[in-house]
């Protein structure tokens, strides 16, 4: 039997065999009598979860060894507060709003710093990006904000921008929630990046952080002791109890991406490839069509999520009905948008995306 | 196949059922082609699977309705800043320090208010209760806090305190973590009670807390916005994404906590009824014998979680093996306070126990 396609924007599809695995081992983890959900957290069946998952991320995502790497709990809308509690200093910092989620950000930090937006879309409606030359960034900036991959308006910066080109000393801070581990990461350029890991790591619940050493141990006096990346990073992550099991399926998940191929690729270099094809699958076969719109500038289109609009939308029901009809899920897009949105996430086959470009064709047709 | 008895403090066993059936579901929910993980939280089968966990919740535990039931995340000692965070208002808070958790609150809530230790047992090891007459309760405190369980010490309120006859007209807020929907609780005494879902209720990386109306909207500036538990509230606990898995698990457990019969009672009762014999059954067997020692005063003994001694410490790494040798898994102290530790949890059962106390007799028996 073939799953129907699931285009949610997150919690998202997992990978088949990871949720077969989970499943086959709910019970009794590798013969220790005990699901992974029982485990004590500082079981050395639980530790060794730990430290395999963490060794693959790092690995997977050639996280350089001055980078810690954080399990934590609250999501991207927690970190929104966390970061500024660790790393502001109670400064200033500066925010490039490119759509919904980087603009949440800046509203959540003026609760712990003196917040600028340096730069902005907004104008264009959050379909463009503005150019990283036309940032007005501060010199005492204590970090600079981007979102790297909007969810809701589908806008990806297909490269980080490099804030010491720009003159700034000031450490990079990246939200990649909705494309961790869909392509590399130039941690050069990076200070710190988090991610809920709903979209493409598994379930809700788990938060990775990745900090630069060097901003640890600036906590405000008033970041909840769980939050503070330096007591977090200190505890192996086990300050406070793990979400284990979530923990534990973001494992796996990144042991199927360690096992993907492509060509010569493997790994993150492997999901780019294939992430590549079915965004330009897609994108093509709405360019093409006059019944359908992205309207996102073709040079910060995202990979991962692709909204776009029936130009008729009084035919927006029938069309989701139909997607249903032909198993493929959650096509409708965020209500702050409205029209639809395909979130293509590492574990969406291309077979996935070619049915629904197949469907995208057909109710043309049929309505036409 | 009988599965191996799991003595872990938590994360901690579950009831078999709940695997089952969650191993069933893991790549479709009831016939809706999704894992519940692969769900967004806005969708309808989401919203179905949070709705009913909270209604199970509230029928289970009698919650009257003007308290709000939140799924949170971070587990208690995230609580531990969040509770004065949201109802501190920045003033005075009083504890009552009974053991390792309600001295660690203590510590965190002294980032947010005038912290004072109202009583507290540590001059006994934490092996007794002080009682509620002797409190030194402020007439100004915004809260009252106690661990209503101490799980690493082992010791438990059998009632809660009347706030009210003492004088007080604060608010009492109670870490129910360690022995939620073990026994009832008496609403009438609480104004906010929160715990990890981790040892009686699911897996790691939920939060309860039940928090009366009155107590809402009065976060301090500094309180992150997904912490804030009048935003939660209002949001349903979707304002940022839940732990989606984890919650239904905990529905999962509800459920199976409502399908309990013991006798005449039900749920919770019926818990209660098996968790006093179970509790019965072990401290019988250590105070009965000359070879384990509990130390904790016979009226606040827990009915979850039973630490005991050798009274010859050389033979606890013997005694552990053995343990294991019969899978009864998990049973090593707390470091902080060493020797053996057997959490008996709604989910173990009765058959548990007596596995383990027949080991005691045997293993005694042995070392003569």
């Amino acid at each position: 039997m073939t799953r129907p396609f699931n285009f949610s924007a997150g919690p998202a599809t997992l990978p088949e065999e990871v949720l077969q695995q989970a499943a086959g081992e709910m019970l009794d983890w590798h013969g220790s009598g005990m699901g992974v959900m029982e485990m004590s957290h500082r079981s050395n069946e639980f530790v060794s979860i730990y430290e395999n998952a963490e060794a693959d991320f790092r690995e997977l995502m050639a996280v350089p060894p001055h980078f810690k790497i954080l399990f934590m709990q609250g999501g991207g809308l927690a970190e929104n507060a966390i970061v500024p509690l660790n790393i502001s200093r109670g400064a200033s910092a500066d925010f490039i709003v490119t759509g919904s989620w980087s603009d949440k950000s800046q509203k959540e930090a003026r609760k712990y710093c003196d917040v600028q937006i340096a730069a902005t879309n907004a104008n264009s409606d959050y379909t463009s990006l503005p150019p990283p030359a036309s940032w007005k960034l501060r010199r005492d900036a204590s970090y600079v904000h981007v979102c790297s991959n909007e969810t809701i308006h589908g806008v990806e910066f297909q490269e980080l921008p490099d804030l010491k080109g720009l003159g700034s000393d000031a450490p990079l801070v990246i939200d990649f929630s909705s494309h961790v581990a869909s392509r590399p990461v130039d941690w050069s350029r990076v200070g710190l990046a988090f991610g809920g890991a709903q979209k493409n790591l598994g379930p809700a619940g788990v938060t990775l952080v990745v900090v630069g050493e060097d901003l640890l141990g600036h906590a405000l006096p008033a970041c909840p002791s769980a939050f503070d990346y330096k007591i977090v990073a200190d505890n192996h992550s086990m300050y406070n109890t793990p979400p284990t099991y979530s923990l534990y399926v973001a494992g796996l998940t990144f042991q199927w991406l360690k096992r993907q191929k492509e060509g010569t690729a493997t790994g993150v270099g492997a999901m780019e490839k294939r992430n590549l094809a079915k965004a330009q699958l897609l994108y093509d076969a709405i360019d093409h069509s006059q019944f359908y719109v992205n309207r996102v500038s073709k040079d910060c289109r995202s990979r991962m999520n692709v909204p776009f609009f029936l130009r008729d939308e009084s035919r927006n029901e029938a069309f989701l009905a139909g997607a249903k009809a032909r198993d493929l899920l959650q096509l409708k897009g965020h209500k702050s948008v409205g029209g639809m949105r395909a979130s293509i996430y590492n574990a969406m086959p291309l077979a996935g995306v070619k049915a629904l470009v197949d469907y995208l064709r057909d109710f043309e047709q049929k309505q036409a």
